[in-house]
């Protein structure tokens, strides 16, 4: 069987290395000629449209997967009515829109703050009434990393951002960072003591399985360390995130890897939002889980039974964000570097190391030896 | 750094698996067009002669391994002379000539059973008086699962065997299995209770590092079932084998992972051969250990520290030979099926099982759950 993946990055790249003793055969696809994920795998350079090279793609493959939720829904479409896709369209729509998966969480009676619509200035001013100030502006589509992002910390700040965005009752939107988009979504700011994510997977049955929930750490906006399982979970909680984690899979007849990220606060926990693929949060589970989330992601979307996603020990993930890391960490037992075969650039990520140990002391220990290696 | 490998079967294929995530680039060389190998990294067909498609592979990579031992001295000599060969030509030297390999056993001091060369009709009758009737005739080169070897059991036989090979005092041999070799040792027979095997590596800074050993069962001469650690191993025994294996690494100014067979005999260890190479019976370590023999032959050679070998728990590899296994094996908590991505032949390795186990009698279980699901 012939997986093609739409994506060369690091998570294309890990699907087929973990698909790799399974027999099963890679294909990714990518514009970028020079994507890391072609050194393990044929790479089909063309943009994400259906080019001529798209059609080749999805002749010479057999089932195909994606690494990143922004995959254009015609793509998905084409590629759907011929071969199977896994994960579906669905997960696809309901990622792609904030405000539409901000709904769905709501009907799924999974918590999720407040959040309203806005699309003119009515809608952003009247938002600081009905979600409260402070709240934070995000457009529905796109945006990471903080980009497309405004943060409203008063009514004299909303005022202001509403002249910014709209200056004029009636006035299309004037922003420069995404070029005047049309919709944007409030939400209400939450006060949260820490971020969590569960990733789980269900396969072409329904059988579902859950990885321990991780805790996780950013520096600049960008994931830094997840800790899994996260430290003091209390069994309410874990029951909490894997039924949460249930209703999403089966809602969306999911097949594959999901990750979900929530914010636990002392009122409880806050859905964040989704990703329909395997996630950097979840990248611990490659040595520290009997099955790490590629294979199974894998195992998922070829048809194969899931593998146990017991943790072998108390795991951490830490990532290489625009910086290398000593070769001398490969002499610290149980630690195992990932280099993604990428040029190191400010920002970008270019391998991660996963550390196990038996105890969340001993894995501290071992973090801050991680840590001094970091160069 | 790019590696390049002589050898795209599934030694090759596992040594590039394990080599990526160290962010490592791989070509594979082979005389076979469809060698598995070819599924995960870039193939150069060509015979292993010295060859236009020999010298770009040279060209192209950086460091030099292989996977087999029978590779043609004069082509590692051409590679060695451009580029970093590792393990280097010694050890393909000795490995390549039983009486070779064994006058090197004896000069380390490594008990081996008593051998003599055989290269006419006179040298042939004499073995039965220097090593004792019973005993076994090989070529000293190539030759593997007993082909070109001769079991004689009695005088009668040897008098026999004598007639066929050199019917006249003076005769050339007249072999028919390797068309009149000229050169045969003579071992004798070694009354062994079962076969243990150690992998160990060396760095290029001389480190050494030691697996557990494996107890290896065998099924029509092919390696059927490795168990490591081998049950009931005395420290004793366990310093005897690495002791061994440091010599030999030492001798060899070896760099890689090397795998020494021994017999375990109520009169101590005597040695079988030694492979300058990643061994199947040191599969298991892939998930078993720490890291895995794949993982650690690539650091050796790419210059990169050694990783612990220490066993995650008890572990056995349970070769598929010549069958596929019901993909139902996937269900069974730590069990690990690498399929090598052949097409399925009677005697022909398609894949491993790597079993992991929290006791002996678990692991037992399990393996018995395995051979169920082999069809």
């Amino acid at each position: 069987m012939k997986i093609g993946v739409l994506g060369g990055g690091q998570l294309g790249r890990m699907m087929a290395l973990a698909g790799y003793p399974m027999g099963l055969e890679f294909g990714l696809y990518d514009p970028t000629e020079d994507s890391c994920g072609g050194q393990v795998a044929p790479l089909y350079t063309s943009p994400f449209e259906i080019t001529d090279t798209l059609k080749k793609f999805v002749d010479e493959h057999d089932v195909f997967t994606y690494e990143f939720e922004n995959v254009p829904l015609e793509l998905a479409e084409y590629i759907a009515q011929r071969k199977p896709l896994f994960p579906g369209k669905d997960a696809l729509f309901y990622s792609q829109h904030r405000l539409t998966e901000k709904n769905l969480f709501k009907s799924l009676d999974i918590p999720v703050t407040a959040f309203s619509k806005v699309d003119d200035r009515a809608s952003l001013l009247a938002a600081g009434d009905i979600v409260g100030i402070p709240f934070i502006l995000k457009t529905t589509t796109l945006g990471y990393d903080g980009k497309g992002q405004y943060r409203v910390m008063s009514q004299g700040e909303l005022n202001e951002l509403a002249d910014k965005l709209f200056p004029e009752e009636g006035d299309a939107c004037q922003d420069t960072v995404y070029g005047g988009v049309s919709e944007y979504i409030a939400e209400a700011f939450v006060n949260f003591t820490r971020e969590l994510s569960i990733v789980c997977v269900r396969d072409q049955k329904g059988d579902c399985k859950y990885y321990s929930p991780a805790e996780n750490d950013h520096r600049d906006g960008i994931l830094h360390l997840s800790v899994a399982p996260a430290e003091g979970l209390s069994d309410e909680h874990l029951e909490c995130l894997q039924g949460y984690a249930k209703k999403l899979l089966e809602k969306l007849n999911y097949v594959g890897v999901l990750s979900i990220e929530f914010f636990d606060t002392p009122e409880g926990l806050v859905v964040n939002e989704f990703a329909p693929r395997v996630h950097n949060s979840g990248h611990w589970s490659m040595e520290g889980s009997i099955t790490g989330q590629f294979e199974n992601h894998i195992r998922a979307i070829a048809g194969l039974p899931l593998g146990d996603t017991d943790n072998r020990s108390v795991s951490a993930m830490y990532n290489l964000v625009g910086h290398d890391i000593d070769r001398a960490a490969l002499n610290l037992s149980d630690v195992h570097v990932h280099w993604y075969g990428k040029e190191i650039k400010p920002k970008r990520k270019v391998g991660h190391v996963n550390i196990l140990a038996e105890s969340y002391s001993a894995l501290k220990n071992k973090i801050t030896e991680v840590d001094k290696l970091v160069k």
